[in-house]
Protein backbone atom coordinates (compact mmCIF):
# COMPACT_ATOMS: atom_id res chain seq x y z
CA UNK A 1 0.00 0.00 0.00
CA UNK A 2 1.36 3.10 -1.23
CA UNK A 3 -0.09 6.27 1.07
CA UNK A 4 1.18 9.59 -0.92
CA UNK A 5 1.04 12.67 1.82
CA UNK A 6 0.76 16.18 -0.03
CA UNK A 7 1.31 19.63 1.53
CA UNK A 8 2.37 22.89 0.20
CA UNK A 9 6.00 22.74 2.29
CA UNK A 10 6.72 21.02 5.61
CA UNK A 11 3.31 21.32 8.10
CA UNK A 12 2.03 18.15 6.19
CA UNK A 13 4.83 16.08 8.10
CA UNK A 14 3.14 16.35 10.91
CA UNK A 15 -0.07 14.41 9.34
CA UNK A 16 2.63 12.19 7.90
CA UNK A 17 3.90 11.65 11.88
CA UNK A 18 0.39 10.47 13.17
CA UNK A 19 0.22 8.45 9.89
CA UNK A 20 3.83 6.66 10.68
CA UNK A 21 2.39 6.02 14.59
CA UNK A 22 -0.86 4.51 13.08
CA UNK A 23 0.08 2.87 9.98
CA UNK A 24 3.79 1.69 10.26
CA UNK A 25 3.52 -0.90 7.64
CA UNK A 26 2.38 1.19 4.77
CA UNK A 27 4.60 2.89 2.04
CA UNK A 28 5.11 6.77 2.44
CA UNK A 29 5.33 9.28 -0.48
CA UNK A 30 5.82 12.89 0.47
CA UNK A 31 5.57 15.77 -1.20
CA UNK A 32 6.29 19.24 -0.25
CA UNK A 33 5.61 22.17 -2.91
CA UNK A 34 8.19 24.22 -1.21
CA UNK A 35 9.05 26.21 -4.26
CA UNK A 36 5.20 27.61 -4.33
CA UNK A 37 4.37 27.54 -0.79
CA UNK A 38 2.56 29.24 0.78
CA UNK A 39 -0.87 28.80 -0.30
CA UNK A 40 -2.52 30.24 2.82
CA UNK A 41 -2.77 33.76 1.14
CA UNK A 42 -3.52 32.88 -2.25
CA UNK A 43 -6.47 32.23 -5.12
CA UNK A 44 -8.27 29.42 -5.32
CA UNK A 45 -7.23 29.01 -9.00
CA UNK A 46 -3.93 29.17 -8.46
CA UNK A 47 -4.14 26.52 -4.81
CA UNK A 48 -6.03 24.49 -7.33
CA UNK A 49 -3.67 24.46 -10.21
CA UNK A 50 -0.52 23.73 -8.08
CA UNK A 51 -2.38 21.41 -5.84
CA UNK A 52 -3.62 19.14 -8.88
CA UNK A 53 0.16 19.36 -10.26
CA UNK A 54 1.50 17.86 -7.64
CA UNK A 55 -1.42 15.03 -6.44
CA UNK A 56 -0.38 14.07 -10.32
CA UNK A 57 3.04 13.52 -9.49
CA UNK A 58 1.90 11.47 -6.40
CA UNK A 59 -0.35 9.09 -8.05
CA UNK A 60 0.55 8.54 -11.46
CA UNK A 61 5.05 8.86 -11.09
CA UNK A 62 4.42 7.34 -7.25
CA UNK A 63 2.17 5.28 -7.67
CA UNK A 64 0.29 6.12 -4.86
CA UNK A 65 -2.93 3.98 -3.75
CA UNK A 66 -4.54 6.20 -1.60
CA UNK A 67 -3.90 10.13 -1.17
CA UNK A 68 -3.85 12.30 1.34
CA UNK A 69 -4.19 15.89 1.62
CA UNK A 70 -2.64 17.52 4.57
CA UNK A 71 -2.90 21.28 3.37
CA UNK A 72 -5.52 22.28 4.65
CA UNK A 73 -5.90 25.33 2.41
CA UNK A 74 -5.26 23.01 -0.65
CA UNK A 75 -8.63 20.97 1.28
CA UNK A 76 -10.06 23.52 1.56
CA UNK A 77 -9.90 25.22 -2.20
CA UNK A 78 -9.30 22.32 -4.23
CA UNK A 79 -10.61 19.21 -3.19
CA UNK A 80 -12.86 18.38 -6.27
CA UNK A 81 -9.84 19.82 -8.56
CA UNK A 82 -7.63 17.13 -7.15
CA UNK A 83 -10.31 14.44 -6.70
CA UNK A 84 -11.26 14.97 -11.03
CA UNK A 85 -7.81 14.72 -11.49
CA UNK A 86 -6.33 11.62 -9.90
CA UNK A 87 -7.99 7.87 -10.09
CA UNK A 88 -6.81 6.90 -6.42
CA UNK A 89 -9.13 7.80 -3.53
CA UNK A 90 -8.60 11.15 -1.91
CA UNK A 91 -8.75 12.68 1.87
CA UNK A 92 -8.80 16.14 2.79
CA UNK A 93 -7.92 17.05 6.59
CA UNK A 94 -10.73 19.45 6.41
CA UNK A 95 -13.68 16.89 6.06
CA UNK A 96 -11.23 14.41 8.98
CA UNK A 97 -11.02 18.20 10.97
CA UNK A 98 -14.83 18.78 10.60
CA UNK A 99 -15.67 14.77 11.30
CA UNK A 100 -13.41 14.89 14.58
CA UNK A 101 -14.91 17.67 15.81
CA UNK A 102 -18.61 16.48 15.20
CA UNK A 103 -17.22 13.45 17.71
CA UNK A 104 -15.79 15.78 20.28
CA UNK A 105 -18.43 18.37 20.29
CA UNK A 106 -21.13 18.33 23.36
CA UNK A 107 -22.51 21.81 22.18
CA UNK A 108 -22.46 21.27 18.46
CA UNK A 109 -20.34 24.43 18.56
CA UNK A 110 -16.71 24.88 17.09
CA UNK A 111 -14.00 26.84 16.67
CA UNK A 112 -11.78 26.73 13.73
CA UNK A 113 -8.51 28.68 13.65
CA UNK A 114 -6.73 28.62 10.25
CA UNK A 115 -4.65 30.42 7.52
CA UNK A 116 -6.77 33.51 5.35
CA UNK A 117 -7.19 31.58 2.45
CA UNK A 118 -8.91 28.42 4.12
CA UNK A 119 -10.97 31.06 6.15
CA UNK A 120 -12.52 32.67 3.11
CA UNK A 121 -13.21 29.61 1.20
CA UNK A 122 -15.24 29.03 4.20
CA UNK A 123 -14.93 25.40 3.72
CA UNK A 124 -14.53 24.54 7.35
CA UNK A 125 -17.94 26.13 8.26
CA UNK A 126 -19.46 24.25 5.35
CA UNK A 127 -18.37 21.13 6.44
CA UNK A 128 -19.35 21.69 10.07
CA UNK A 129 -22.82 22.71 8.50
CA UNK A 130 -23.17 19.45 7.15
CA UNK A 131 -22.98 17.86 10.22
CA UNK A 132 -25.38 19.76 11.90
CA UNK A 133 -22.46 21.84 14.04
CA UNK A 134 -22.64 25.60 14.25
CA UNK A 135 -18.59 27.07 13.58
CA UNK A 136 -16.67 30.39 14.13
CA UNK A 137 -13.62 30.49 11.82
CA UNK A 138 -10.59 33.05 12.59
CA UNK A 139 -7.59 33.65 10.14
CA UNK A 140 -4.50 33.47 12.47
CA UNK A 141 -1.83 34.47 9.74
CA UNK A 142 1.27 35.09 12.07
CA UNK A 143 1.18 31.53 13.66
CA UNK A 144 2.92 30.08 10.50
CA UNK A 145 5.54 32.55 10.24
CA UNK A 146 5.99 32.36 14.22
CA UNK A 147 6.79 28.49 13.70
CA UNK A 148 8.83 29.28 11.40
CA UNK A 149 11.03 31.79 13.20
CA UNK A 150 11.44 28.95 15.95
CA UNK A 151 9.41 31.53 18.54
CA UNK A 152 7.46 28.38 19.88
CA UNK A 153 7.85 28.86 23.15
CA UNK A 154 7.81 32.81 23.40
CA UNK A 155 6.46 35.86 24.52
CA UNK A 156 5.81 37.23 21.27
CA UNK A 157 3.41 34.25 20.21
CA UNK A 158 1.64 34.25 23.57
CA UNK A 159 0.62 37.78 22.96
CA UNK A 160 0.00 36.68 19.12
CA UNK A 161 -2.41 34.18 20.31
CA UNK A 162 -3.85 35.84 23.39
CA UNK A 163 -5.26 38.28 20.56
CA UNK A 164 -6.55 35.75 18.22
CA UNK A 165 -8.12 33.66 20.73
CA UNK A 166 -9.73 36.53 22.21
CA UNK A 167 -11.05 38.06 19.35
CA UNK A 168 -12.78 34.44 18.46
CA UNK A 169 -14.08 34.16 21.59
CA UNK A 170 -15.51 37.86 21.40
CA UNK A 171 -16.61 36.77 18.14
CA UNK A 172 -18.65 33.83 19.12
CA UNK A 173 -19.56 35.61 22.43
CA UNK A 174 -21.56 38.28 19.74
CA UNK A 175 -23.14 35.11 18.10
CA UNK A 176 -24.27 33.66 21.02
CA UNK A 177 -22.53 30.12 20.69
CA UNK A 178 -21.18 28.12 23.48
CA UNK A 179 -18.08 26.47 21.60
CA UNK A 180 -16.09 23.49 23.58
CA UNK A 181 -14.22 22.35 20.43
CA UNK A 182 -11.37 24.41 18.54
CA UNK A 183 -10.24 22.82 15.95
CA UNK A 184 -6.65 23.69 14.10
CA UNK A 185 -7.14 24.35 10.84
CA UNK A 186 -3.36 24.30 9.63
CA UNK A 187 -0.77 21.90 9.80
CA UNK A 188 1.41 24.30 11.15
CA UNK A 189 -0.17 24.51 14.55
CA UNK A 190 -0.22 21.71 16.13
CA UNK A 191 3.29 22.82 16.92
CA UNK A 192 1.44 25.22 19.04
CA UNK A 193 -1.28 23.24 20.85
CA UNK A 194 0.45 23.80 24.35
CA UNK A 195 0.24 27.40 24.14
CA UNK A 196 -3.03 27.36 22.36
CA UNK A 197 -4.25 24.88 25.38
CA UNK A 198 -2.94 27.10 27.57
CA UNK A 199 -4.61 30.77 26.29
CA UNK A 200 -7.92 28.82 26.03
CA UNK A 201 -10.86 28.17 28.98
CA UNK A 202 -10.33 24.40 30.04
CA UNK A 203 -13.71 24.00 29.08
CA UNK A 204 -12.85 23.68 24.97
CA UNK A 205 -11.21 21.15 23.29
CA UNK A 206 -8.37 21.15 20.96
CA UNK A 207 -8.69 18.88 17.71
CA UNK A 208 -5.72 18.43 16.36
CA UNK A 209 -6.48 17.44 12.81
CA UNK A 210 -3.40 15.54 12.03
CA UNK A 211 -4.14 13.07 14.42
CA UNK A 212 -7.30 13.06 13.18
CA UNK A 213 -6.48 12.42 9.99
CA UNK A 214 -4.28 9.41 10.66
CA UNK A 215 -7.17 7.47 12.28
CA UNK A 216 -9.53 8.29 9.49
CA UNK A 217 -7.06 6.79 7.02
CA UNK A 218 -6.62 3.93 9.35
CA UNK A 219 -10.09 3.19 9.46
CA UNK A 220 -10.28 3.36 5.77
CA UNK A 221 -7.91 0.68 5.18
CA UNK A 222 -7.63 -1.41 8.60
CA UNK A 223 -11.62 -2.82 8.25
CA UNK A 224 -11.89 -4.80 12.04
CA UNK A 225 -12.97 -8.01 9.39
CA UNK A 226 -9.91 -8.22 6.94
CA UNK A 227 -6.54 -8.19 6.99
CA UNK A 228 -5.38 -4.12 7.21
CA UNK A 229 -4.13 -3.04 3.63
CA UNK A 230 -1.76 -1.18 5.07
CA UNK A 231 0.38 -3.62 6.18
CA UNK A 232 3.56 -4.53 4.03
CA UNK A 233 7.19 -5.91 3.93
CA UNK A 234 8.81 -2.87 2.65
CA UNK A 235 8.52 0.37 4.36
CA UNK A 236 9.41 2.82 2.25
CA UNK A 237 9.30 6.62 2.92
CA UNK A 238 10.51 9.01 0.26
CA UNK A 239 10.22 12.50 0.39
CA UNK A 240 9.91 14.98 -2.76
CA UNK A 241 10.23 18.68 -2.18
CA UNK A 242 9.94 21.77 -5.41
CA UNK A 243 12.53 24.16 -3.52
CA UNK A 244 16.04 23.74 -1.27
CA UNK A 245 16.54 20.23 -0.27
CA UNK A 246 18.78 21.33 2.79
CA UNK A 247 16.15 23.69 3.96
CA UNK A 248 13.39 20.81 3.91
CA UNK A 249 15.67 18.61 5.49
CA UNK A 250 16.74 20.68 8.43
CA UNK A 251 13.07 22.08 9.06
CA UNK A 252 11.14 18.96 8.07
CA UNK A 253 12.56 17.21 11.12
CA UNK A 254 11.36 19.62 13.55
CA UNK A 255 7.82 18.99 11.93
CA UNK A 256 8.46 15.13 11.69
CA UNK A 257 9.93 14.74 14.85
CA UNK A 258 12.54 12.52 13.35
CA UNK A 259 15.39 12.93 11.34
CA UNK A 260 14.78 13.16 7.51
CA UNK A 261 17.91 11.79 5.56
CA UNK A 262 17.17 12.21 2.33
CA UNK A 263 14.99 14.58 0.10
CA UNK A 264 14.68 14.60 -3.69
CA UNK A 265 14.58 17.64 -5.87
CA UNK A 266 11.75 17.57 -8.60
CA UNK A 267 10.64 19.95 -10.69
CA UNK A 268 6.79 20.46 -11.18
CA UNK A 269 7.05 23.31 -14.09
CA UNK A 270 6.46 26.33 -11.22
CA UNK B 1 10.36 55.50 -22.33
CA UNK B 2 9.13 52.32 -20.83
CA UNK B 3 10.46 51.36 -17.36
CA UNK B 4 9.58 48.07 -16.32
CA UNK B 5 9.25 47.84 -12.35
CA UNK B 6 9.59 43.89 -10.87
CA UNK B 7 9.11 42.56 -7.81
CA UNK B 8 7.53 39.14 -6.09
CA UNK B 9 4.74 40.70 -4.80
CA UNK B 10 3.41 44.27 -3.41
CA UNK B 11 6.51 45.61 -1.86
CA UNK B 12 7.72 46.85 -4.73
CA UNK B 13 4.94 49.43 -5.14
CA UNK B 14 6.83 51.23 -2.55
CA UNK B 15 9.75 51.52 -5.27
CA UNK B 16 7.09 52.55 -8.54
CA UNK B 17 5.73 55.04 -5.63
CA UNK B 18 9.40 56.83 -5.28
CA UNK B 19 9.17 56.49 -9.01
CA UNK B 20 6.26 57.99 -9.87
CA UNK B 21 7.28 61.08 -7.58
CA UNK B 22 10.74 61.42 -9.47
CA UNK B 23 9.88 60.37 -13.03
CA UNK B 24 6.40 61.14 -13.52
CA UNK B 25 6.98 61.43 -17.55
CA UNK B 26 7.95 58.16 -17.67
CA UNK B 27 5.41 54.88 -18.74
CA UNK B 28 5.77 52.44 -15.91
CA UNK B 29 4.83 48.54 -16.00
CA UNK B 30 4.94 46.60 -12.87
CA UNK B 31 4.82 42.92 -12.18
CA UNK B 32 4.05 41.55 -9.17
CA UNK B 33 4.90 37.68 -9.21
CA UNK B 34 2.26 36.81 -6.44
CA UNK B 35 1.23 33.23 -7.34
CA UNK B 36 5.12 32.35 -6.40
CA UNK B 37 5.54 34.97 -3.38
CA UNK B 38 7.23 35.30 -0.94
CA UNK B 39 10.51 34.79 -2.61
CA UNK B 40 12.38 35.48 0.57
CA UNK B 41 12.98 31.90 2.28
CA UNK B 42 13.76 29.90 -1.37
CA UNK B 43 16.39 29.18 -3.36
CA UNK B 44 18.84 30.90 -5.41
CA UNK B 45 17.70 28.06 -8.19
CA UNK B 46 14.05 28.87 -7.60
CA UNK B 47 14.23 32.60 -7.24
CA UNK B 48 16.23 32.76 -10.44
CA UNK B 49 13.99 30.82 -12.42
CA UNK B 50 11.29 32.86 -10.98
CA UNK B 51 12.85 36.38 -11.63
CA UNK B 52 13.95 35.38 -15.00
CA UNK B 53 10.42 34.89 -16.59
CA UNK B 54 9.46 37.94 -14.76
CA UNK B 55 11.94 40.07 -16.27
CA UNK B 56 11.48 38.35 -20.05
CA UNK B 57 7.38 39.40 -19.48
CA UNK B 58 8.53 42.77 -19.04
CA UNK B 59 11.26 43.54 -21.76
CA UNK B 60 9.80 41.73 -24.07
CA UNK B 61 6.26 41.44 -23.92
CA UNK B 62 5.82 44.59 -22.24
CA UNK B 63 8.81 46.46 -24.14
CA UNK B 64 10.52 48.02 -21.28
CA UNK B 65 13.39 50.27 -21.96
CA UNK B 66 14.88 49.86 -18.82
CA UNK B 67 14.03 47.18 -15.55
CA UNK B 68 14.26 48.04 -11.88
CA UNK B 69 14.51 44.90 -9.58
CA UNK B 70 12.78 46.17 -6.82
CA UNK B 71 12.79 42.90 -5.04
CA UNK B 72 15.68 42.76 -2.10
CA UNK B 73 15.82 38.73 -2.80
CA UNK B 74 15.62 38.78 -6.55
CA UNK B 75 18.19 41.29 -6.38
CA UNK B 76 20.54 39.65 -4.70
CA UNK B 77 20.29 35.88 -5.57
CA UNK B 78 19.06 36.73 -9.32
CA UNK B 79 20.49 39.75 -10.70
CA UNK B 80 23.49 37.96 -12.79
CA UNK B 81 20.78 35.70 -14.64
CA UNK B 82 18.63 38.48 -15.05
CA UNK B 83 21.25 40.87 -17.06
CA UNK B 84 22.36 37.63 -18.93
CA UNK B 85 18.11 36.72 -20.26
CA UNK B 86 17.28 40.48 -21.19
CA UNK B 87 18.46 42.84 -23.27
CA UNK B 88 17.23 45.88 -21.50
CA UNK B 89 19.97 47.92 -18.73
CA UNK B 90 18.77 46.29 -15.62
CA UNK B 91 19.15 48.19 -11.84
CA UNK B 92 18.25 46.58 -8.78
CA UNK B 93 17.98 47.38 -5.34
CA UNK B 94 21.13 45.88 -3.49
CA UNK B 95 23.60 48.28 -5.08
CA UNK B 96 21.40 51.07 -5.15
CA UNK B 97 20.87 50.57 -1.14
CA UNK B 98 24.64 50.34 -0.84
CA UNK B 99 25.19 53.40 -2.71
CA UNK B 100 23.39 54.99 -0.55
CA UNK B 101 24.19 53.68 2.57
CA UNK B 102 27.93 54.63 1.50
CA UNK B 103 27.21 58.57 0.59
CA UNK B 104 25.23 58.24 4.45
CA UNK B 105 27.53 56.53 6.52
CA UNK B 106 30.71 58.98 7.87
CA UNK B 107 32.10 55.27 10.18
CA UNK B 108 32.04 52.93 7.16
CA UNK B 109 29.86 50.69 9.32
CA UNK B 110 26.54 49.47 7.87
CA UNK B 111 23.74 47.66 9.17
CA UNK B 112 20.98 45.78 7.30
CA UNK B 113 17.68 44.12 7.99
CA UNK B 114 16.19 42.15 5.16
CA UNK B 115 14.33 38.35 4.41
CA UNK B 116 16.51 35.51 5.36
CA UNK B 117 17.63 34.62 1.82
CA UNK B 118 19.15 38.07 1.30
CA UNK B 119 20.94 38.06 4.12
CA UNK B 120 21.86 34.17 3.42
CA UNK B 121 23.18 35.71 -0.16
CA UNK B 122 25.11 38.08 1.89
CA UNK B 123 25.16 40.35 -1.11
CA UNK B 124 24.88 43.34 0.81
CA UNK B 125 27.50 42.79 2.76
CA UNK B 126 29.51 41.77 -0.51
CA UNK B 127 27.79 45.43 -2.26
CA UNK B 128 29.23 46.94 0.41
CA UNK B 129 32.56 46.13 0.73
CA UNK B 130 33.13 46.46 -2.96
CA UNK B 131 32.43 50.20 -1.28
CA UNK B 132 34.96 49.55 1.28
CA UNK B 133 32.25 49.71 3.24
CA UNK B 134 31.81 46.92 6.63
CA UNK B 135 28.30 45.74 7.13
CA UNK B 136 26.36 43.17 9.54
CA UNK B 137 23.22 41.65 8.14
CA UNK B 138 20.38 40.38 9.90
CA UNK B 139 17.01 38.56 8.87
CA UNK B 140 13.69 39.67 10.39
CA UNK B 141 11.38 37.23 8.56
CA UNK B 142 8.60 38.39 10.85
CA UNK B 143 8.29 42.00 9.66
CA UNK B 144 7.15 40.46 6.50
CA UNK B 145 4.33 38.94 7.62
CA UNK B 146 3.06 42.04 10.35
CA UNK B 147 3.40 44.19 7.86
CA UNK B 148 0.88 41.97 5.56
CA UNK B 149 -1.17 41.71 8.85
CA UNK B 150 -1.66 45.70 8.49
CA UNK B 151 -0.33 45.63 12.47
CA UNK B 152 2.00 48.44 11.77
CA UNK B 153 1.22 50.63 14.43
CA UNK B 154 1.09 47.83 16.79
CA UNK B 155 2.67 46.71 19.89
CA UNK B 156 3.45 42.97 18.80
CA UNK B 157 5.62 44.81 16.06
CA UNK B 158 7.23 46.94 18.10
CA UNK B 159 7.93 44.72 20.71
CA UNK B 160 9.20 42.25 17.42
CA UNK B 161 11.43 44.84 16.25
CA UNK B 162 13.00 45.44 19.57
CA UNK B 163 14.12 41.72 19.73
CA UNK B 164 15.91 42.46 16.00
CA UNK B 165 17.07 45.52 16.47
CA UNK B 166 18.53 45.19 19.97
CA UNK B 167 19.77 41.29 18.55
CA UNK B 168 21.70 43.26 15.95
CA UNK B 169 23.14 45.85 18.20
CA UNK B 170 24.60 43.61 19.94
CA UNK B 171 26.02 41.51 17.18
CA UNK B 172 27.73 44.86 15.80
CA UNK B 173 28.63 45.51 19.61
CA UNK B 174 30.39 42.14 19.27
CA UNK B 175 32.01 43.17 16.19
CA UNK B 176 33.82 46.37 17.20
CA UNK B 177 32.04 48.29 14.50
CA UNK B 178 30.22 51.89 14.79
CA UNK B 179 27.20 51.82 12.91
CA UNK B 180 25.74 54.96 11.77
CA UNK B 181 23.77 53.78 9.16
CA UNK B 182 20.80 51.25 8.39
CA UNK B 183 19.38 49.45 5.22
CA UNK B 184 16.13 48.34 4.75
CA UNK B 185 16.86 45.64 2.87
CA UNK B 186 13.47 44.47 1.58
CA UNK B 187 10.52 46.59 0.24
CA UNK B 188 7.93 45.99 2.88
CA UNK B 189 10.32 47.81 5.26
CA UNK B 190 9.57 51.44 4.40
CA UNK B 191 6.14 51.12 5.85
CA UNK B 192 7.64 50.48 9.11
CA UNK B 193 9.91 53.15 8.66
CA UNK B 194 8.68 55.49 11.62
CA UNK B 195 8.72 52.48 13.66
CA UNK B 196 12.54 51.32 12.97
CA UNK B 197 13.45 54.92 13.87
CA UNK B 198 11.58 55.11 17.01
CA UNK B 199 13.50 52.25 18.40
CA UNK B 200 16.91 53.14 17.03
CA UNK B 201 19.57 54.95 18.55
CA UNK B 202 19.54 58.92 17.20
CA UNK B 203 22.60 58.40 15.70
CA UNK B 204 21.61 55.81 13.07
CA UNK B 205 20.53 56.57 10.14
CA UNK B 206 17.93 54.66 8.18
CA UNK B 207 17.93 54.39 4.39
CA UNK B 208 15.27 53.75 2.82
CA UNK B 209 16.19 51.70 -0.59
CA UNK B 210 13.18 52.90 -2.42
CA UNK B 211 13.56 56.35 -2.64
CA UNK B 212 17.47 55.02 -2.95
CA UNK B 213 16.57 53.05 -5.96
CA UNK B 214 14.27 56.06 -7.52
CA UNK B 215 16.94 58.62 -7.12
CA UNK B 216 19.48 56.24 -9.15
CA UNK B 217 16.66 55.74 -11.79
CA UNK B 218 16.55 59.48 -12.70
CA UNK B 219 20.29 59.78 -12.43
CA UNK B 220 20.98 56.78 -15.08
CA UNK B 221 17.74 58.48 -17.48
CA UNK B 222 18.45 62.50 -16.67
CA UNK B 223 21.61 63.72 -17.59
CA UNK B 224 22.38 67.13 -16.15
CA UNK B 225 22.99 68.67 -20.09
CA UNK B 226 20.19 66.14 -22.32
CA UNK B 227 16.93 66.05 -22.07
CA UNK B 228 15.53 63.48 -19.16
CA UNK B 229 14.51 60.49 -21.29
CA UNK B 230 11.94 59.57 -18.73
CA UNK B 231 9.52 62.47 -20.16
CA UNK B 232 6.78 61.37 -22.54
CA UNK B 233 3.22 62.31 -23.97
CA UNK B 234 1.69 59.58 -22.65
CA UNK B 235 1.91 58.28 -18.94
CA UNK B 236 1.07 54.80 -19.03
CA UNK B 237 0.77 52.96 -15.85
CA UNK B 238 0.17 48.70 -15.64
CA UNK B 239 -0.34 46.79 -13.17
CA UNK B 240 0.27 42.65 -13.61
CA UNK B 241 -0.06 39.61 -11.08
CA UNK B 242 0.60 36.00 -11.08
CA UNK B 243 -2.02 35.67 -8.76
CA UNK B 244 -5.87 37.40 -7.51
CA UNK B 245 -6.18 40.99 -9.18
CA UNK B 246 -8.30 42.20 -6.24
CA UNK B 247 -6.12 41.26 -3.42
CA UNK B 248 -3.31 43.13 -5.58
CA UNK B 249 -5.67 46.08 -6.00
CA UNK B 250 -6.50 45.70 -2.19
CA UNK B 251 -3.51 45.50 -0.55
CA UNK B 252 -1.65 47.23 -3.16
CA UNK B 253 -3.17 50.66 -3.35
CA UNK B 254 -1.22 50.68 0.82
CA UNK B 255 2.26 50.35 -0.62
CA UNK B 256 1.46 52.59 -3.31
CA UNK B 257 -0.28 55.10 -1.62
CA UNK B 258 -2.59 55.42 -4.28
CA UNK B 259 -5.62 53.66 -5.69
CA UNK B 260 -4.75 51.07 -8.35
CA UNK B 261 -7.62 50.90 -10.81
CA UNK B 262 -6.93 47.85 -12.74
CA UNK B 263 -5.01 45.29 -12.51
CA UNK B 264 -4.09 42.11 -15.19
CA UNK B 265 -3.80 38.74 -14.37
CA UNK B 266 -0.73 36.71 -16.43
CA UNK B 267 0.57 33.34 -16.24
CA UNK B 268 4.17 32.68 -16.13
CA UNK B 269 3.87 28.99 -16.03
CA UNK B 270 4.10 28.42 -12.41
Amino acid sequence: MNIGVFDSGFGGLTVLRALLDRLPGANYFYLGDTARLPYGAKSQATVARYAVSSAHFLVEQQKADYLVIACNTASALALDAIRDAVAAPVLGVIETGANAAQASTKTGDVLVMATAATVESHAYSAACHERGLRAIEKAAPLLVPLVEEGWVDHPVTEEVLRIYLSELLEESNRASIQPDTLVLGCTHYPLLRANIERALPESIRVIDSAEATAAQVAAALCLPDAPCKAEGKSHTRRFYATDSVSKFRNLGTRFLGQRIEEVELIDLGG
